[in-house]
């Protein structure tokens, strides 16, 4: 079976639209999924950016926020924008690592990105998220515990290094197997026939 | 019928891909179009930037290419980037509005992005346009003697900044009688079913 990875950060709206589907839509095209959270942040402070391009560009923040409206609305998907905007999203990261080994990362993310835009979630907040892995059945003291540990810290700094090195500049993207790059949430079709060489 | 507002720039790339299909789509959906070229350099020139995003930012430019790449070939369109990029829209946004009041903006259009992406046609050329227009069989000597009049040059500038007043920062861009904004090719479809009151 191809495998597609999976590029996403917590922190973004676009994001939540894949992680909330992409699980059913490569069931469906028959491809599996590699997990892959990362921080935009150090690809924006690259760029000379110091926050979302959303917030230093006004006029594409205004459409980004009516876009996700509309597009939540038409696929049932609650949405509130999350205050303040971007959340920092380096503990839920972490923790997905540590649920990549464990196999519940996609669980985890869903149940993240839904409280961070229905409920508003302060992703930043490390009871917040220990009450999201509770509410999964998993150990949240002892997970919580890890996520400030060296090598938890490193293997995220080396997972946005590596979207860097890939070319990601935004997200959510998919890679494929012979490299090829997709941007956004409007793409993940044309990826997943790419990963079949369908593309 | 209703109607759609069709923003787009010369120079941009994505234009390109809703200029070559957006009269079927729209004839298709029962929506009339008004085709509306505006400049993206004076709304760049606002947010501080001095040329394309896609040349401040390399990452997101490289991806842009092999995307437009990857659009085209899948669509059957030629694709050469121009150079140098992006090329100066104004004389062929000026002969637009010319055409608009009398009927053949769309053709010339398609005909000016078409040349320019497939054979590498100078917009700033200003014979190459007349060459474009002579082949659509209207009177390039009396065209072009106009695009420099005052009349014609405040008619684009009061374009660019209703599109700026519209909320609009990139191209292509749709915007519908009820004033709803929509961004990028792959919203098109969306844009025409808004327009439809199915949105």
């Amino acid at each position: 079976m191809p495998t597609l990875e999976f590029w996403y950060e917590y922190a973004s709206t676009y994001s939540y639209l894949s992680v909330m589907r992409i699980e059913e839509a490569a069931r469906v095209a028959r491809v599996a999924l590699r997990w892959r959270p990362f921080l935009l942040g150090p690809i924006f402070n690259a760029q000379g950016w110091d926050t979302s391009p959303f917030n230093l560009f006004p006029e594409k923040g205004a459409y980004m926020w009516r876009d996700m409206d509309r597009l939540c609305q038409a696929r049932g998907l609650p949405f509130r924008p999350p205050s303040p905007f971007p959340q920092n999203g380096l503990y839920a990261a972490r923790l997905t690592l540590l649920g990549a080994e464990e196999g519940w990362a996609p669980r985890f993310s869903r149940a993240v990105f839904t409280a961070q835009f229905a409920h508003g979630l302060q992703l930043a907040n490390k009871q917040a998220l220990g009450n999201s892995l509770e509410a999964l059945g998993l150990d949240s003291k002892a997970l919580l515990a890890r996520i400030d540990e060296p090598d938890v810290k490193s293997a995220l700094k080396a997972q946005t290094e590596q979207a860097q090195g890939l070319g990601i500049f935004g997200a959510p993207s998919f890679v494929t197997e012979d490299g090829e790059l997709f941007w956004g949430d409007d793409r993940l079709e044309q990826a997943l026939l790419w990963a079949k060489g369908e593309g």
